[in-house]
């Protein structure tokens, strides 16, 4: 079976490279001919907006699948009149606006933040009034790794605040005092089997994911599980779907929903029975799923701007490097490493290379 | 770090599988510009003996493998003159030829059947003499997955029994009655540091390998090691070694070795926190090894000269498929299955499946 992908950074390499022991053949589409993913697909070099693009890709694939939520929906549907896109336009357009995504939790009773959206000053003021603060504002469309979001603290800062224009406006929300943050993966195939992942619980620095760490018997496992369970169903989705949760006086808030693999599930490609990379492939081309059971308690590590000497990073027992082969800069995911399994004290030394790094 | 392989089997493909992750490149030469190894990795098209093709090779990478040792000394030694070739030409010389393999064990006071050269009808006659039937008698060179090997069980069939022109000539060896043959792999690095997978248990049928249980407890496992270390050390080995044996009466005969990641390694994707590919990536590479614990029982199981349908073999719990994406033909190695953890009744479904396969 041949597989399109739509972008090809890390997350559609490592779909490739968990995709070709099952036999499956790769064509990504990617403007850059040397994309993460160009070691192990073939690139078919384009813009996803281009129809012709389109066209070459759709002559050569059976389904075609994709490794960012933010493409257009005019491209997602014109392929969807032709050949199956999975996950399908509707996962796609609720996860590409965080308005119609609160909608979704709320309307299936999955608590969030409270909410509102805004479009000019006068709806800004509304919702600091009915929020108080701190409260969050964010671009609703867009933005990832913290990109696009402020924190407005007081009266004083809002005062000062100028809201920028932005075509699909903004979402404001309380400022959860979370206690921890975890996400939830499932596999859900066409015949609407779902298969879970155990809980992972996440570490952000500045917006992004630095550390995830399978927490096999979470007390909170089943309420998330019901919740990702009730949303998959809604959107009669096929893949997988990763769904962030914050921990607040022990109920789980949903925070985001990610229509693809995640970058918390990356500690499956080890740590589980079938990867998440292995079981979105399974379930998009309609073979069985794969087991989704915790072989042994894992962690991971994102490498985000600069690598420590992978020499010292592969010095460490248990240790598996992911280099994505990507050009180092500031803020970027350059690559993950995974223990499995996980002691504290392997942790403490992989902290403890990141650390040392020198930023170029 | 630019990694060339000399051939471009399945060997070379999950060799590029494992070397991605570390961020590796790969080049392969294989004659067949679409063999195995081209989804994975860039292949240069060209006979290893053409010294045009090793030239364009050598400028485009670091270090040279192979993944089949019966590749011509001379290329091999044109290479070792420029770049590192590793495994080293005389891990290379002595696993060609089953008369200077017998020879090292032998100097090394490793147990090997009683063997003998056979070059004409006399030395054939003599051989028969001192081992008695049945004998086993091997092309010197070349051969594999039991090709180039007779069993000659009476006089009645050495007299009608007609000695093959042969460049190499042949060894004489004893049928050994053993009743099991394992195989130790070891990868041994540049500093000399040696570590072993734990010692697996094979069965073969018609001479090609079916099936492999690795043995994480197994009583052998001290004295195969002993004998695989001495070996690696003698030859200043550096890369993975596999080493057959035959168990017979509590003693292990050393049957043959391969310079090289091993069918019967296969089971460390899933079943060793670090897989042979890796390790001997890992080793070449001069980069610290990976461990090489067994995380849990694994059984293999090849795939050979017909799949049964693939949905039903995904079908099995704990079951990991890998497609060469070879042509079925009659004896050819297609694939692999591994079963981790490898319950009976887990094997005994792979073994329905494989029992019920239509063959063209």
């Amino acid at each position: 079976m041949r597989i399109g992908i739509l972008g090809g950074g890390q997350l559609a390499r490592m779909l490739a490279l968990a995709g070709h022991p099952l036999g499956l053949k790769f064509i990504v589409v990617d403007k850059n001919p040397n994309c993460c993913a160009s070691a192990v697909a073939r690139i078919l070099p384009g813009d996803i907006n281009d129809s012709a693009v389109i066209d070459a890709l759709l002559e050569q694939v059976d389904v075609v699948t994709y490794e960012n939520e933010n493409i257009p929906l005019s491209a997602a549907q014109a392929i969807t009149d032709r050949i199956p896109l999975l996950p399908g336009c509707q996962a796609l357009q609720c996860a590409q606006d965080r308005w119609q995504e609160k909608q979704l939790f709320a309307a299936l009773k999955i608590p969030t933040t409270q909410f509102f959206s805004v479009n000019n000053r006068d709806e800004l003021l509304n919702a600091a009034e009915k929020l108080g603060f701190p409260f969050v504002l964010k671009t609703q469309q867009g933005g990832y790794d913290g990109k696009g979001q402020t924190v407005i603290k007081s009266k004083q800062q809002l005062d000062g605040f100028e809201l920028a224009p932005c075509q699909y406006g903004y979402l404001a929300e309380n400022f959860i005092h979370f206690s921890r943050e975890v996400s939830c993966i499932v596999v859900r195939a066409s015949s609407g089997e779902q298969r879970f992942y155990d809980l992972c619980e996440n570490t952000h620095k500045s917006g992004i994911l630095v550390e995830t760490h399978v927490r096999s018997t979470d007390p909170m496992a089943g309420k998330a599980q019901h919740y990702v369970s009730k949303i998959a169903d809604k959107l009669n989705y096929i893949g997988v779907l990763a769904v962030e949760f914050f921990e607040q006086d022990g109920e789980l808030f949903a925070n985001e929903m990610a229509p693809r693999v995640h970058n918390t599930g990356h500690w499956t490609i080890e740590g589980a029975v079938t990867s998440q990379f292995e079981n979105h492939l399974r379930a998009i081309a309609d073979l069985p799923l794969g087991k989704t059971t915790t072989i042994i308690d894992t962690a991971m590590f994102n490498i985000i701007g600069a690598w420590p000497a992978q020499r010292d990073l592969l010095a460490i027992d248990n240790l598996h490097l992911h280099d994505y082969q990507k050009i180092p800069r500031a803020g970027r995911k350059l690559g993950h490493v995974t223990l499995m399994p996980s002691s504290e004290a392997a942790c403490a030394s992989v902290r403890a290379q990141l650390n040392n790094r020198r930023f170029a």
